[in-house]
């Protein structure tokens, strides 16, 4: 065979067969609903109510930029260079204050800095699961808390949530078969939108103590409240219950506490936090050191610079009314455009509603044709560990303008009402 | 007994003995030695070769500061929300560009964006790593990267250094019991200093493609060369043998390539990347949407608008310049201020040197007299996954400026003294 000087070198074909070398836990990893959603959502004319996106009008850019500016004229080096991985202690310090404005009383120790509050879920299912452990978690939840857990290979048991929150008498069934920690959203949770009562909080922590399960408690929405009374976090009960609750002490409790500035600040610079006793922060420093070292020292200090002085909380305030508007928008819709037989849950806050269809309705199934009528959602399906939810679906109120929302909503009501009719015949 | 009005409820002890409940994964964790010493060393009178900071004084603030305010005024929307998970296209896209400089022919369907190279770090470990299989990574090696495999709880198996990078005929032995994967930084090694020479290259290639064993290429400093010619990466050459490099085609090979801004642009923003399969970087994006989402959408775009338009090609440059005059005062004050008997390495590039003392003195025992003296470095054992290198210590030469590294070294050369001193008494 002739051979010309042009002609390529001898090679060998790749010989790593990736997926034959992937670790046992990536085999129950599957790529997220959300996020393949989020993909076909930016398209114009698509109206989605899918992300859990805060309304970008509203974010404070300017004084972010004039936040950053000072930063990196009095403190550039610093805001450049690595830091540690506690985080950015007068910004820890400052949540602290934030916190205590809800009644959470702790010291900056029981503070870390996370890259947003998925990280604190990651770090938390790092820390504490093994292979096979148990973990309580409520039916439905959030998507990317299970996700984070899957990881590292947990069997789930779910517990159901209504109007009040999680069952508790179904919770007791649950703690009884000796879970590593009990996962929970008791304010306006993702996806229901619905809130743990106040006496069903207090169930919920001596059933917890009884029984020797810690609390994950995640509260991404605690401050966007647009109706009702603030209602104490578990970790304030917690602290009341174990008599540590004031803020001479550091919290040294069974619980551990996630927040977050994406949905009060900007979900674009990546800051969450934990609360946890010491020893517990400490452990979580480790695992952070090696994920990531430490969150980003800019966005850290930008983000204290924008926040403090009050602008956090008057900023807060303004969100609660333009999210207040926005949900009673989709609340009205929802009753004038969705067919009789829909139901949907009310929430006090969040960014959130549930909707469940009658069967044999299945929103998995409704989700091209609803793109086709230019609106989407998230199939509620999605958020069940085990199983369960086809006629529910996510709707988010917090992206989209009322008029759009009015738009979207009877969209989906169309949508709904022809498969309600095609069901029937 | 009489109880008043204002007596405390009764109340129960924390019933969590937090560390009964740890993961399995956390018994291999202990807190870093890297990190213990960064908090001694912001003393202001201790002049620390320990950390591996770039130099503050030549962080581009200002072009970070116009860069930032342009990003907020046209795209502050995009910039504060929530984004995809593999990371900013257009980053992506300048990556792929800047890589091409140094010979990499990648497509951004080859790029992840990352917080830190850390985080890769992290990904690679849960991407492959199951408890009990065998990592071969190189003795010493990165602090971090040990760190990060541990908590997916490997068994390292450890190959020598020597001036010429990793010893190949040991590489051999240690792929012969059947590795996960080879875990290797050709370019002025972190902690060493040295770099791979052409020919190991080529041969690790050959091993690794022979055993079927991936390799994770870990390239921090390759853009900071001081003197000689550069080397191609490890997966330039493993995109030749197998017959794909060129950049028609998207890289498909046996390899995992991590790079980062860190060192080039600055840590505080904490941008890394992954070169992968585009099925491995499949599998990469669904363990980081679990593990944080995205990295900062806000940093992403600031770096991008901060390096693009060859700014970050002409800082490189610069960046050069410093630190090729920071490792000659280094060597020089080596020269001068070391006793006989001590030796170091004379990097090409990068951040670090790594010297040994003679037996029996001890770097770890040290350096609380070294601290005391005004000086401090990261004792060798730590670099060394299965013991060893107690004679070593590494010391970096990008953080201080030549005079303040004279005085350092100066410091440190009596200290040394000292110790041999006393050791031959």
């Amino acid at each position: 065979m002739a051979v010309t000087e042009s002609a390529p070198p001898a090679t060998a074909p790749p010989v790593t067969v990736w997926h034959d070398r992937l670790s046992a836990r990536m085999r129950g990893m599957k790529s997220s609903a959300i996020r393949e959603l989020l993909k076909l959502t930016t398209r114009a004319e698509v109206i989605s109510f899918a992300g859990g996106l805060p309304a970008p009008d509203f974010f404070p850019w300017q004084e972010i930029e004039a936040a950053t500016d000072r930063i990196l004229e009095t403190r550039g080096k610093e805001a450049l260079q690595y830091s540690t991985t506690e985080g950015f202690l007068p910004l820890r310090e400052l949540l602290v204050r934030h916190m205590a404005r809800y009644g959470i009383e702790v010291q900056a120790g029981n503070v870390l800095i996370t890259s947003g509050s998925q990280q604190a879920l990651d770090l938390v299912g790092k820390l504490l699961i093994n292979p096979g452990d148990r973990v309580v978690v409520e039916d439905p939840s959030y998507l990317g808390a299970l996700q984070a857990f899957t990881a590292y290979q947990p069997e789930f048991l779910t517990v159901p949530v209504d109007e009040g929150g999680i069952d508790t008498e179904r919770l007791e069934v649950a703690l009884r078969s000796g879970p590593k920690f009990v996962y929970v959203l008791p304010n306006f949770q993702n996806p229901s939108g619905v809130t743990l009562s106040l006496e069903r909080r207090r169930r919920v922590i001596e059933l917890a103590s009884h029984y020797g399960v810690p609390i994950v408690e995640d509260d991404p929405y605690g401050q966007l409240r647009y109706e009702g009374s603030h209602l104490p976090p578990l970790v304030v009960l917690d602290a009341e219950f174990h008599g540590t609750g004031n803020h001479v002490h550091a919290y040294r409790g069974d619980l551990i506490y996630l927040g977050t500035l994406s949905k009060t600040l900007a979900p674009g610079l990546r800051i969450g936090w934990v609360v946890a006793p010491e020893e517990v922060v400490d452990k979580l420093v480790q695992l952070k050191q090696g994920a990531d070292l430490h969150t980003a020292t800019f966005t850290q200090m930008v983000a204290w610079e924008t926040a403090r002085g009050g602008f956090l909380d008057r900023h807060v305030r303004r969100l609660r009314e333009v999210y207040r508007e926005r949900r009673a928008a989709m609340l009205d819709a929802l009753e004038r455009h969705f067919p009789p037989g829909v139901q949907w849950t009310r929430p006090q806050g969040g960014l959130f509603l549930w909707v469940t269809m009658p069967p044999p309705l299945d929103s998995a199934r409704m989700l091209p044709r609803a793109l086709e009528a230019g609106v989407a959602y998230v199939p509620g399906h999605s958020f069940h560990a085990l199983g369960g939810g086809e006629g529910s679906m996510r709707m988010n109120f917090s992206y989209c303008p009322p008029e759009v929302i009015e738009e979207g909503v009877r969209r989906l009501g169309g949508v709904i009402a022809r498969e309600m009719a095609a069901c029937a015949t």
